[in-house]
């Protein structure tokens, strides 16, 4: 998954770890797996030549990351102008989230 | 390593099957390795959930993907506020940029 942090998404990360992001969308901050129970424990964190991107290394609880209930975020691959699903889905989202 | 794409890097990717960006710091179309030599061969592409974000599985010539000489961006973790270097470099900057 990709993901947005900001100073304080950083600061709760190191300070608990398990990852936080910043969601631009609600404008708060994004305990990852807050309703889905799916926490991300930090491992190790990795920052990139020019100090804009940060890698998260997790445990994954729930194998899944992604809210689709993919374990990746990235469970497509192109080919051919078409997107194929790779792998099966881990949980069903209507069950960790309810119909909503 | 991350970075930006915009459509015209996505069908120059799609066409030659080498990983293009665009560059926002010099408004141009950037074919990864133009001046280093280290082309990224385009093996797979993977598009995420929300489909604003695509993972460029590829060859990397040279080893390296870095500006740094490091093989990967991401060539520093971080430990109780420090940022430990990991692996050696693969190539001398100076040498592939010049001294600029």
């Amino acid at each position: 998954m990709l993901a947005y942090i900001n100073r304080l998404a950083w600061e709760k990360t190191l300070e608990t770890g398990k990852a936080h992001f910043w969601s631009r969308s609600r404008s708060k901050l994004w305990l990852k797996g807050e309703s889905s129970g799916h926490i991300q424990i930090i491992h190790d964190i990795l920052v990139d030549c020019d100090e804009d991107t940060v890698v998260f290394k997790v445990e994954q609880l729930g194998n899944a990351a992604c809210h689709t209930g993919h374990r990746s975020c990235f469970y497509r691959k192109v080919e051919n102008d078409k997107f194929i699903v790779q792998g099966e889905k881990v949980f069903d989202p209507e069950q960790v989230y309810g119909k909503t």
